[in-house]
């Protein structure tokens, strides 16, 4: 995507290698939409604190940011006589900044399945894996766009922007092709609470100039039962065997009222996001993160001109977070995939076939 | 309720008249859970404004201040040669403040009742409705205590505590009444955007030592398919001749997700929120407020040790506040009322007479 830095624009993927430093960057995704800057990780372990910390977020792009911060493990042990165990050490690291997304795991596994390999090469791999997943999504963006018509208006979760997926995005890609095939149509774009991903997609929304409305999380009912909602497209952060997904918190609240109201319900995804290991969402395990997440908020200051965080509760309360929920096959109308629309489980297992060389 | 201002133990009502100096005064709930302020209301146009601002929240609560600040203008134009055109001027200055809450008519509709009625007589009929509807708070506890059982998880939405009743609260009056007779369970608590009145919620449990913890408004759906909650336990901003209702918005989200996990919901309010003269949910105005709502938080920022108001959003995208939303009366299992648990129109309609001398 292309992207304003002050004043300079480029054309990145989220994640990329610099070959200049043989460093792992990335665009700070706890920034926007007040600040585009670009993060440097000069280690393994700044990438894996880069993606626990959420600089870098979204399923598929997490896959291609552990696959290269690997690739930095294999750079810096290379030729080192501990080389196996600390490769094995970092493995485990970059696994554990985030429990749910699959996707981090089968962007290490690939590396991994190609063992032995040279950093070069290891490179390589990687390169081509965050090319993938981008041009999948491009396939999203094409293959979903179908769906959408004149006057629709459509609700999405969540950020499922190229920030993402590498590029051009899982669920707003096929909202941007169908807006760039001329389509009017209108999003509204959930709040997304507690890190308020909302303002990330509404930025890139914005970008491509597509009309949008900004919600709280607690409103999709209400527009539903005005008849205001046509359909939900949002993404998923795994999808496993029996069709269930485990996708940001509160898609479940949607889905439920989305079969309430005869709502068809979307979620689009990369083939990096899919689980055939798991089968059944009651598998999956829900990553509970930080109180800090809801306790806290980081927005601009007028008055300080500045970005400032700010505590939005007293003391004496307990908070839960859970970052993700799991939503039944049974409440999703059809999984946008570079293979199609697919509408079962079995088509999921015929379509995503494990990554091989 | 008792309230800790700086230092000094002050019993009093939500909003109040300060017989010494003939003001309305009310607590400053855009301040809690951070400061505990008294704001005083020099004229019925401070209290407007405070009701408009929310300065004072809560329908019962609303209802009240809207007495005394109908009181407020009876004294301040008693004698004057236009006085009546004044006070109807007065009367629709204060019901213009909040459109969605009937209980804020039926405060003015009541003091206008005694028309015509002299400054002093007013007072006491302003005050009697307040200590009227503190005293159904205190009887919605005793009657509504009786469903919250030993271990129960029970979730509550907005604000409904002792602040927004005037006393005692509609939907908390229940839980503190019962955690009063030494019942243990436990509450969830709605962080409730854009306004974050669950700040206020887990403020007042907090009071009390009841055992609580805060989640965000897309976090209900995951608890329900975890079999995580017992109880839903919330107010009501008006009750139609149906029995539908208007809460604040999430409401209707957590009603359809209530019926699909089969868990019991119900309504707490008092006399005031009752509107026979509305038929049905579809015939209420719903309020749309101003997008800074959504777009600006305060809180307090650590560093500097004030509170602070940030943005949250970049620019470009359009923003959707509404206040309410509209839960219709098959959704709803009892409306927890001063006259008992009713479970349905024909109940409440027999139970709600008109308020009368």
């Amino acid at each position: 995507m292309k992207l304003n830095i002050n004043g300079q624009i480029i054309d990145k993927h989220a994640v990329w290698w610099d070959e200049e430093i043989n460093k792992v960057k990335l665009i700070d995704q706890t920034k926007i939409p007040f600040v585009v800057e670009i993060l440097t990780c000069n280690t393994y372990r700044d990438t894996a604190d880069a993606i626990k910390n959420m600089n870098i977020r979204g399923a598929p792009a997490i896959g291609a940011a552990a696959a290269y911060g690997f690739v930095q493990a294999i750079w810096e042990f290379w030729g080192d006589k501990d080389y196996e165990s600390k490769l094995k050490y970092a493995y485990k690291t970059l696994l554990a900044a985030r429990p749910t997304a699959i996707d981090l795991k089968n962007g290490l596994d690939y590396i991994q399945s190609f063992f032995p390999i040279d950093p070069e090469n290891a490179l390589k791999k990687a390169k081509r894996l965050a090319d993938e997943i981008a041009a999948e999504g491009k396939k999203i963006g094409q293959i979903g766009k179908e769906l959408i018509h004149d006057e629709m208006n459509i609700l999405t979760h969540c950020h499922t922007g190229a920030l993402a997926l590498v590029d051009f995005g899982s669920a707003i890609a096929p909202i941007i092709a169908a807006w760039e095939d001329g389509k009017q149509f209108h999003v509204y774009v959930d709040e997304t609470r507690p890190r308020i991903q909302g303002r990330m997609t509404a930025w890139e929304l914005y970008q491509y100039k597509i009309n949008h409305t900004v919600i709280c999380d607690s409103v999709s009912g209400y527009l539903m039962s005005k008849g205001k909602i046509d359909m939900v497209i949002l993404g998923a952060d795994r999808v496993v065997q029996n069709g269930d997904i485990a996708n940001k918190i509160g898609t479940y609240n949607i889905a439920v009222l989305a079969k309430h109201h005869q709502v068809p319900f979307y979620t689009a995804f990369p083939k990096s996001t899919y689980d055939p290991r798991t089968k059944s969402g009651k598998d999956i395990k829900i990553e509970t993160r930080s109180n800090e997440e809801i306790t806290h908020v980081i927005g601009y200051s007028s008055e300080e001109k500045r970005l400032t965080r700010i505590e939005l509760y007293g003391s004496g309360s307990k908070f839960y977070n859970p970052a993700f929920d799991v939503t039944p096959a049974d409440l999703i109308t059809g999984y946008i995939t570079p293979y199609g629309i697919l509408t079962s489980s079995q088509e999921l297992k015929t379509f995503f076939q494990p990554r091989t060389e």
